[in-house]
């Protein structure tokens, strides 16, 4: 039996609502709807499917999407034994089985298999084939599907089918407001409100680069780790430097202006 | 031996006929005649298929198609025992062996391979040979082949060669009228008329779209979501914008003008 | 040993002869030459080749090829068993081993690995190698093989090698003449010859559709379903659109053309 | 021990010498120089090989190569045993050991691991490391490596590596001299030379077409098949249209001038 | 159990530091930040990062990715054993258990599964699962990722996505100053500051043709090389031939470029 | 225990030095330096790695590289065996174990993994990590790894990335002067000078085609081939038509450009 208990989330992750998100997820999941989370990178997504796991008291399933996903490592499949042949169920089954939230993060990378793979799961259904071993999951009736994805990485070549999409209800996220995000800064990392508020400045400069050479903003992320650094004694600008600027660019003149807006910001 | 009884459909699927298709469809199962099921997504194809294999008092395997499927994956494949190998049939051979209707559900996705292998079940041999056991299946007498398919879906890449097309008999379903559609809404979530004709009203505004912005018309489904959602205590413009217009667009344009109908609506 | 008596055809075949094919086909047979027959969907092709097996008397084995097929799916593999590996003949070498006809059908989908495994099968060699077994397969004196295959389908990507090509000897196939079809569709439905005169005439207006704006013509497998549907108790106009129609195109105009014919034909 | 009377030619081939190609190969196979073979589709080389395998007595591994066709394919590979795994050797491996000649029929279209493979037993080293066993096979010193293939394949993405090339002396081989070809005919069949010398003049005719509308001139092999037809009771201008004309075109108006031609010539 | 020892570094590696580099990792390294180490071939990234696992006292475990390794290839596999199946951890599921500092080396080539299955043990979760175990590994306290990349080799093909880069703070590297650069040249090899400085001199004149005929400049590594060949007695001229000029370029223009250089610098 | 003695080189292989090469090697390797060998198909690049082995005394593990070589075809894999799975060394690890010089021809034909997986044995670390065994093998101190490749192969496609190329020493070879030339082929085949240099005159003659039709010229090893057929008794225009001409060109004008040349030669 698979110990439902290791997927519990035991202690309250930090999450701090930004509208009405928190009582909307719990009506679609007192439907058991199926929920997709849009919004860009690391603007708390996977941390609010996480708060909520907690708030209802469900074990959580996460998987890290990507294209080399099969639809068994959803799913589950055959190892061999001593005795043969023994079937492991893979985390969408282990999730239907236990009753938990099962949460495909970015799941736009995965190959359309995986993606196909979840549709009896998410119809009046609620089962899941699994064709390999001849068998028909009931979902536990605690069972929820989430999935998560960024609007900005969609393509041609890699965009949900309709035939999924419409099968979720969903919700649009974005970067914390400036006020906000300096508080949960100041929250998590320790630093005082000032110097929080003027890592958001940063942050907000660097948002409005985005699709003027710079693939993403700054993500909230990104603004814990300038603040980690710099409560562990390193200067505001090289940690900024670090945490901010480099991981996000390579074009120099990029990096030039939003080292210019850190050397302004802490001048 | 397979449980035939495990793909029973016990409890009569809610399903409101739209014309004389359940008449058509059971003079095509009683010639045993292979039936297409096309239209846009969520329209009830799926529903339609579930209804009939009720009400014939067939067992019904759905199989969701998808491009990594291959021809084992519908057949059958030998898996590793303490003894050796055992074969293990396929969905598709067993539906054939117990006699059951055999649903491939958006077949396009599908490789060449699975939909190659279909050939010889659906002209007047009604054989499946499993090449790799050296075993030629004579289908039960009461086996059927359905397939469903979006023709919005079709492409150069992606399409039914005419020697598959060819071994079917076909069905154009659409969304339902409105009034029949209102209907529906109500009778399955329960809402009244009155809130089920507004959203009905949203949903044709938005297949009006169809084309113009976006790939696809609002199902019946997320219309069913809505209104579930509005059954559970939210104001319909949250239900609405959450369940209607998240899920199928990412365009900023087109959800404003969508969510400017929502505010109309129930404004 | 393998049962050769599976593979015979024990009821002799519905086939009308449109030509002198018959006796070309036992000229060739007698000379063990391998036989190409090339044709449209649904014309009769695979009907013929079994037709010659049964007045043959020789075991069918046929394979529906496809792009997936590997070398392997048609002269066999290795299976896992309690002692050991224990190998398992593929169609082909089964074929050559109880001198049965094997027929590839549609082998222009297969890849080049399993055009190029029959050479040897098909010149003075008569013979198999398994490489992977070690062993070298004399072909039985009564074997033949033959493939059949669709011109309209070829393309750059798609063709026989014309070391390929070169090895057998050919037939062009087409749709019967009006008279015959009409006679064809009343013997095998029961329908009378008025009516099944009326469903080939809907059926050569689709054939001049041919290449302006329908890839196919419609074959006379499906006059055969919609005669069938109209036996069971359909009326013609709706049997007609069910099985000649809608399976073969998603154009609305070209939908609209062929529904106007029916309407014509039994208004 | 692998059996090497197997592979061994017992009766004389069928084939006559189109100038000093014998003398040459006799000369290249006593310094053991691998050889190329060059030349259109059914003009002979493999005829020739087998011919001078028989001369030589040396026994002859045939292997056909295809672009799936890996280098464990030649060089051999392990399988599972009641004892676990053993290693089979391939046909290139086979002939290494037991003095043959291998012949790789087609070698352009195997992949590059293939032709990679032979390398070591193509100069000074004439050894094969069998990788995957740890084992340096030294070549019998009766091995000997052919290569076929065809100039009029090549593209730009199918063509050797120079490196292969040169690693090879050549031969250019091409259809028979008229006279030649009748007598072939003649001999091979039992039929007259005067109706042979007929069908060599449509076979003349088809390979002035070759560039065009015809991909390849019509080959001997496909002369004999006629040839046999006849022989075998066929009248000429339907066992020409059978074995001359439909399998090597699709094309109507190049089916048109071959079918006239053959009017003319048995008119 | 895993040896941690084996991946200890035991004696100090040669390291001259830049700049604030080793204090910045100091920082990253205390709050476990995973780190991303940025700059051109050869200009010592691995060498830093093996420096800093020694200096913190740290197994290190290095990974040279490549676009043909997979997700199981970092975190581990089944192997087949006497009594069944047994789980093998890979290098980086290794390296979360035991505290390493786990390097991926040029992770950029890595395909994209990869590079997803590294973030949730690089947010607050620090957690890895191991879905074909079933198994969640909870990092060890030391644990921590660095990657390293080359921005150089960037392309729209190959570059890590945003939501991976957004995990990191981030180094830029690069050649040392020519002064240093000497400087290590001299200790490392044992030849003279002079000799070292003309070396390092026409290091700098081949950086200034990056982008200019060549894709890369000398590496600190290559000078090294020649410096290594000069002290074993070769002449600095056809030293500096062998190891600066024929590795980076096969243009005769800027071979011979190249090659005045060096006649120039030691003529 | 990999018997070393079965690599080694026991016969001085015949080999005549161009220049400065041999001592530049043996500096190479005194310092382990890798080394790269450059130039044209045929020009001796592998008869002087060969040659340095002997020299040296050192075991020689050669291996052909190719497009489907994986990294576990060098470094090694697990085999099934009867008491489960058995490793087996590839032979770029057997090199680092037993101290041999590991020689990877053809390099740029292989894929990205195996030429990522030399580079921790190229650098001052000097290990091969075995990622699947889980063991990290430090390199014997007499291993070398040295890798050929030909500069006029390479592609956009195809090349070794510079942070591969930046781990080797380099040489550039090229075919032997005339004089120098017909000197070898007189050694190594036994006929006499004056012959000889008229082979070497087409050789010569051919190589400035190079890039005006002929991919490449005409290699030492075939011009050691036209000698062979000579010295066997064939007549020098059929012998150099064999063997110069027929395997490098398809081309009908520069396969008579370069029979006039020997007709010329030989007239």
């Amino acid at each position: 039996m698979t110990d439902k208990d290791q997927y519990k989330i035991h202690t309250e992750p930090f999450y701090q609502a930004q509208g009405d998100e928190v009582e909307l997820y719990e009506a679609a999941y007192a439907a058991r709807l199926p929920v997709m989370v849009k919004g860009p990178t690391g603007c708390g997504k996977s941390r609010f499917v996480e708060y909520m796991a907690w708030k209802l008291g469900k074990p959580l399933i996460t998987v890290a999407c990507n294209e080399d996903m099969t639809a068994s490592d959803l799913v589950g499949r055959y190892l061999l034994d001593a005795n043969g042949t023994r079937w492991l169920d893979g985390p969408l089954t282990t999730a239907a089985r236990i009753g938990g939230i099962c949460y495909l993060d970015e799941v736009v990378e995965a190959r359309q298999d995986t993606t196909v793979v979840i549709h009896p799961l998410t119809d009046h259904r609620r089962t899941l084939p699994l064709d390999k071993k001849g068998e028909l999951v009931e979902a536990h009736p605690d069972f929820q599907l989430v999935i998560s994805y960024n609007p900005g990485y969609q393509s041609l070549m890699k965009d949900l089918k309709q035939s999924t999409k419409q099968r979720f209800t969903g919700f649009d996220f974005d970067y914390p407001e400036e006020a906000l995000e300096a508080d949960i800064l100041s929250k998590e990392t320790g630093i005082d409100l000032d110097l929080a508020a003027k890592l958001v400045t940063i942050g907000t400069a660097a948002r409005n680069l985005k699709g003027h050479g710079l693939e993403e903003g700054i993500s909230t992320r990104l603004l814990v780790y300038a603040a980690t650094l710099i409560k562990g004694g390193i200067d505001p600008k090289p940690a900024c430097r670090m945490a901010l600027v480099r991981p996000i660019t390579d074009d120099v003149d990029i990096r030039d202006t939003l080292d210019h807006a850190i050397d302004a910001t802490f001048g």
